[in-house]
């Protein structure tokens, strides 16, 4: 590996460079205007793949195209896909930014850019480490495939369509994703969980429209009231969801997990100061990260009924709605929380209240089991990149995409975040850790080492 | 009588053309464009007083000026007070009128124009009465003053002031209001209680800013999801309220008052009909007039919360808000319901939350005895003018000037309703019942001889 490290060492200042030059391209793509621009980020992608020599391929969809490509294959050694995408967010409010977001600026050691954490510069460790390869070796000690989009900020609408048309094309062994966070600075982490998740609206009609509350008040079912007692029902007194069957798919949390959890750096009162509050709650019996991570929620995520301006209203609304969600671990099946979300329900309306149920969207929690040999992998290549070894974290935010992998490739899936939770990731000042960028590319480029070395 | 009663049979058209001339004054309070006519509908008010001989007065307030009159006292029996508006609500949607809002037009027995049942046409009722006094008997048999406000329409800002201002000056044994509805055609009623009301505002602040549900959901307490418990306790699943002692000084239904109720021609299906609901709720034990009329309650009037556009966002909110209200009945106190609150919610906060409590507006509950004498006057002068003797009712609303007579002059008062419930106060093609106005012309001219005859 000596090539390598010294290939590495050498070439920092270049891969700066091309960071920059894609973080010039603003590929905001849920921006019309931008579209060209998209379609010129997504093609710089698959110069890079040309470049190496790797079968590359530019998939239009409807929307934005996808980047394919793929080295030689390696037989005998397992098969890694990196998954990507070189669309960004929108740079607004564009007066908050010191410097303009698609002038990539180095400030205090980071590349402050739109899209510079998310996700050019975290994607782009995973196609230099590849560069670092042929530059030195010349060739991968296994085989690579690459799924780049341009469609990720605004909900890779083609992606799942396009891997589940292609299974075969992208048969594989492990995703690997880095579009996310190191637990801390100097500290990084694999996220081997994410949580699943339920989505509903209640809507509550009562009468057919609104009323004086002093004529009619206490007599007719007042929906506000009605979606209230509904509402506080989906949980006890001590955060335990109360939807009937809810918890019996649930894993429970093992040992190993909860005190891996308690031995993290994590400081609570830290946390409390970051949101601003002087007390956190949840379901008992639970810790903080506990219920972050590794137990199912329930969130009521917004409620309107009636008056809402100034001042008063003396009104009986004729309607109350609600958006929640609930927050799913393995093995819980969302189709089963719809099912059990009515039967919990119904039996409460009272009179003169109807009701109408929207399930927006669902999907179920992810787990890569801790002793996978992709885990251990990871973990090795990232010390190796890092200079520490990651900790292992799950998270409680759902990301489909990795859903739609692992659902129809059957394959673990690695979440290897090179950034910072200070990114100002999708607000003004965006920016990367250029340490951070470097250390991920070594940490990527030890990473197909490692897995070439595991039994396939 | 006789003089009366044909004086009154020979000036219907009279006093109809009176009606109509007040009518097509566009007397929109709220609407400063429209303060000319506000004054000019005032100064016709008062030109009636005087033709009559009345010591008229057109006092400016800071708003609308009120108009007073009184006739000459008569020593030995009790003294009346007329209480009415002679402002209107604006005539919006003006599309929806069939023929303009300010250009009164006869139409199938009934006149239409803004203003005829809310107050125009009900509050002359007593002046036209006081005018057949006059031009048969050459006097009134009681002392009658008048309290015209232009005010009403726009929350009667300046007259409470006025009349703890003026308390000898007004000082009289009962007051007269017609700015409400019988109970149906051809069944007049006596509205002889009103609820009070304590209108709060709750405002609970969770973290420093809206979080992700993902990530945060669960271990930080969620303000919708607290507010929702809060609110869900305010009343049991019987509809019983649940603050401390809420109940306490609450006067039972007696079985007279309940039998009443019971006797009237109360359809409760014409009822959910007319609001287009299937069935109603309320507090156990009690019937739906009994609920809308005697029973505190407790209604949500707004709530807002989180994420209300459409489709899903995964917000966990940093503040909730509702709005609700509870209808009081005598002997309730507004203040001590705001304490009991306030003893209800504070232990309830969840760690992580805190809580502003506005406390809107209050006003104790109202009932006229049903032995009042006034109460038995005004029946015999109803069943004259009517040819039915009115049903004893009361309202679930509440009228805060009601408060205040009933507060500072220390009388009874009388709500007798000429107009109908469909009569659309403050919708278009506003009406007024011209044979209710001819009755209740009658009935007003009645009631003053009943008054003169009780015992002072």
């Amino acid at each position: 590996m000596t090539d390598l490290k010294t290939f590495l060492a050498e070439n920092e200042d270049q891969f700066v460079d091309d960071l920059c030059e894609l973080l010039k391209i603003p590929s905001v793509s849920t921006d019309s205007r931008h579209a060209g621009d998209v379609k010129a980020a997504g093609d710089w992608v698959a110069d890079q793949f040309r470049k190496l020599g790797f079968k590359t391929e530019v998939i239009d969809t409807k929307g934005h195209p996808i980047i394919y490509a793929e080295s030689e294959p390696v037989p005998g050694t397992p098969v890694a896909m990196v998954y990507g995408h070189y669309d960004v967010q929108p740079p607004d409010p564009l007066d908050e930014w010191k410097t303009p977001p698609f002038e990539p600026t180095i400030r205090d050691g980071n590349v402050v850019a739109r899209g510079a954490t998310d996700d050019k510069g975290q994607m782009l460790t995973h196609i230099k480490s590849a560069e670092a390869w042929i530059k030195t070796a010349g060739k991968l000690p296994i085989q690579l495939k690459y799924i780049i989009e341009g469609e990720e900020e605004i909900g890779s609408e083609n992606l799942p369509g396009f891997i589940e048309a292609n299974k075969e094309k992208l048969a594989c062994d492990v995703v690997v994703i880095s579009d996310c966070s190191q637990f801390g600075p100097g500290q990084p982490a694999i996220t081997y969980g994410l949580k699943g998740i339920a989505y509903f609206e209640l809507k509550l009609f009562g009468p057919k429209q609104d009323l004086h509350s002093g004529t009619f008040g206490g007599a007719v079912t007042n929906p506000a009231n009605a979606i209230s007692k509904i509402l506080a029902s989906l949980t006890d007194d001590q955060g335990r969801i109360q939807l009937p069957g809810f918890y019996d798919d649930v894993v429970p949390l093992d040992d190993r997990e909860r005190k891996q959890f308690a031995d993290l750096p994590f400081s609570e009162e830290k946390f409390m100061n970051q949101i601003g509050v002087d007390g956190v709650s949840g379901e008992v019996d639970y810790t903080t990260l506990e219920r972050r991570w590794g137990r199912p929620t329930c969130d009521i995520n917004g409620i309107t009924s009636g008056y809402q301006g100034e001042g008063a209203k003396t009104v009986l609304p004729a309607t109350a709605s609600a958006k929640f969600s609930f927050r799913l671990v393995p093995d819980q099946d969302n189709h089963q929380v719809t099912a059990a979300l009515k039967a919990h329900i119904e039996p409460q309306l009272p009179p003169g209240i109807r009701m109408e149920l929207t399930d927006f969207h669902g999907a179920p929690g992810f787990v890569v089991p801790l002793d996978s040999p992709f885990m251990e992998a990871a973990s090795k290549a990232i010390e190796k990149g890092f200079g520490t070894a990651p900790v292992l974290i799950r998270e409680g935010g759902s990301i489909p995409i990795v859903m739609d992998f692992a659902k129809h490739l059957d394959v673990d899936v690695l979440l290897l975040g090179w950034g910072l939770n200070d990114d100002n990731t999708h607000s003004p000042n965006e920016k990367f850790n250029l340490a951070d960028f470097q250390r991920g590319i070594k940490a990527s480029a030890y990473l197909w080492q490692e897995i070439s070395q595991m039994k396939p």
